[in-house]
């Protein structure tokens, strides 16, 4: 033994991120007491199921089903908390807190809803909360925007925060699949879940924006005022429709300062083909950031997985038992004492647009489509009208239209997309895409 | 006013980055007191010339030539030290230093040249340097290796460091222009020094990589022990083939363990196009690290210029003032004091290679060079001979052959190389590029 200090560190869930905890602090042990200046010491590991064979059972630590016995142990300093879910998670975080406890945690949901009443309950009592991990894994994005980006004013974020989904529609287009025969594979190489709806509809994504968007511009935003959209009704031909046109389709999560006012989405977008976050392929995830001073700056890598999630909590360990968790923790706390900003509303958004119609094959469709989005004075870019695919009714001939318009806002477009669904002509779901700058 | 305590701050050096210092200060001065829980107050400024208009000029910051006068202030608790060059910077941070002031820098050479020695005087009187905006400007590159990865063993380093060397090259492909016409174009734009040497020479991207390799494996390399090529060299040509063969050619600095040795390298090597490294372009930066736990993470942005070199400046002083800076500097100086590791020798440096070679256009020449690859057991991947260009002799046809090899050593090309240097049918340079993995 060394003749350093000891910090005594709680673990409350051993799935697929504790584990990884556990292995690094096994495996990194020398390094990472060098790094904190103490020894890091797995006291106790609470589990759900104490029956469960656990490779990384071993040692001096103390596996329970019991939290208390974490709550209780005064010489437990810190408690890394990685089980998913709201609850018990939330009432575990706050026993913890309440015993004098700081916080490591990896609980996005948790912190998006919890978030700010927790934070304010460590504020009043002096303790911390690190969630480096909550947030594209093992990118260092949450120390990028309290730490490395404090001489500027954010200006946008525009990001890839949900690898499931960014897997789903690299392979569509890479492998000329359709959606569920994609989202199969993806659940069968762990990518995906059996309910995959969080990461597809952009629930998780929208979460983490939601913590992005507090830290870097001061301002809660809720899923109510998100703008939020899914990539289930997406079709292959969206896809390729979009590469054809020089851009990939990508759920990007977008904070941006517009006029004054925060734009915040998480959206299908059409995203240049030439541009980073466009080449962001598989479950990695990407994160663009312009700041008055920097200006883009990018962090990407793998935004989901055991180890570099691990990586990111471990992180946070060795910050906190440093001490600059805590200094770090207090700026945040500062911040949030600011003013919040205005939100954009929905119907002011301004982007360029994707449409994509399913029509019948007949004559004067086009005419009526660009009829009415002239009227709401919608501009039009380019048309493409592809050929009549295979799978059609043989009853009647219909032909897939894609117009892409010029910048205009949400709300002219809802208006004309009313008009345009009571059309005689439209057939299925028309598809609506923001156009990323 | 606020209530907020006091940090007194002199300035070295208000050059380019100084005045975007000055700028930030000012246009930021409430966000940046909240962020560093005290007010920042520029207290005094030293110029070379005190006689230039300065645009900053203004309010309560005296402007002085003589640096006596911050050394003097015991109110001015930290200096920041944006000047270029050794001397007269050494002087002045030691001075700084011994007069019990903590220092933040932009000056890599200087970091390169003294740093072991200015971290140790630090180190002993309990005094911190900063150092941020010293890599890559604006990219939190330091913070990222001091921070972000402590849970991970860091496996190699691949960057690209220099931004003037990447405009260069990404203008000659893109502009088909020869070197000397876009070293010229670059010059006018401010983004190369009328000596461009130190940029172009592979030195500027060595330092930088020196010093990430300090921090990232605990292991101090000097110019002398990094393998190191400039740009100047390169032609159209091999830019050229290079892109036929699904490559960019970038000036890339790599540190990485390879069978527990240490390869440390800054040469122009070839990259798949579709990696994020070849698609840096411009004068941007990009720094890709793999960790064992974190895996593969990239960060890119603008690694030089006024604002976003001072926005790491910027992001050292609010680190400093909130306390974090001293803590992570006594982390780095306790990481020094592990064993180095051993460096690889340059002759078992193991890549593949792009050759190519000017040659008289007679029969021969290639079953020539190829028995001399053989005979030194280099394998041949591809061979390309191109037509022959219209600039030549017109005595003697010359044709541009390029090989691309398998793996190899450093050291059986070298041996290969001298034996090919004495081939007849030379002509003119040969170039020999690595291939990244």
């Amino acid at each position: 033994m060394n003749s350093l200090p000891d910090l005594n560190v709680g673990l409350v869930g051993c799935g697929t991120v504790g584990s990884g905890v556990v292995q690094i602090l096994r495996a990194h042990r020398d390094l990472l007491s060098i790094r904190a200046g103490c020894n890091l010491n797995l006291r106790r590991v609470v589990v759900r199921d104490l029956q469960k064979t656990r490779e990384i059972c071993a040692g001096d630590v103390e596996f329970t089903n019991d939290v208390s016995s974490i709550v209780n142990d005064a010489s437990i300093a810190v408690v890394i908390l990685v089980m998913g879910g709201i609850e018990p998670a939330h009432q575990y975080m706050r026993q913890c807190l309440d015993a004098g406890k700081d916080i490591i945690t990896a609980n996005k949901a948790l912190l998006y809803q919890h978030g700010p009443a927790l934070f304010q309950r460590a504020g009043h009592s002096g303790r911390t909360i690190c969630f480096e991990a909550a947030v594209a894994g093992g990118i260092p994005i949450i120390s990028a925007v309290t730490q490395a980006l404090t001489a500027n004013r954010i200006v946008s974020i525009e990001a890839i925060l949900n690898g499931t989904s960014n897997f789903i529609l690299t392979r569509m287009l890479d492998g000329r699949q359709p959606y569920e025969d994609v989202l199969r594979e993806a659940q069968a190489l762990g990518y995906a879940e059996a309910d995959p709806s969080m990461d597809v509809d952009g629930t998780d994504a929208a979460q983490k924006l939601s913590i992005l968007t507090q830290l870097a511009f001061g301002t809660r935003v809720t899923l109510e005022n998100i703008v939020q959209q899914g990539i289930r009704q997406l079709e292959l031909l969206d896809l390729q429709a979009a590469a054809e046109l020089g851009y990939r389709i990508k759920l990007l999560a977008t904070s941006r300062l517009a006029r004054d006012r925060l734009e915040v989405s998480v959206q299908p977008t059409l995203v240049r083909a030439d541009r980073a976050v466009a080449q962001t392929s598989g479950p990695d995830n990407i994160v663009a950031i312009v700041g008055d001073s920097v200006g883009l700056i990018r962090l990407s890598g793998a935004g989901a997985g055991r180890m570099p999630t691990a990586s990111a909590v471990i992180a946070d360990l060795v910050d906190y038992a440093t001490g600059r968790a805590a200094i770090t923790f207090r700026s945040v706390l500062r911040m949030q004492a600011l003013p919040e900003l205005p939100l954009q509303p929905r119907e002011d958004l301004s982007r360029r647009y994707y449409l994509r119609f399913t029509v019948a094959d007949r004559p004067h469709v086009l005419a009526d489509i660009a009829d009415i989005l002239g009227r709401h004075e919608i501009s039009i870019s380019s048309v493409r009208q592809d050929e009549t695919p295979d799978d059609v009714d043989e009853q009647e001939g219909v032909a897939r239209l894609v117009i892409m318009t010029h910048r205009t806002t949400e709300g002219r477009l809802q208006a004309a997309d009313a008009e345009i669904a009571l059309l005689p002509s439209i057939r299925g779901v028309s598809i609506r895409l923001p156009v990323a700058d």
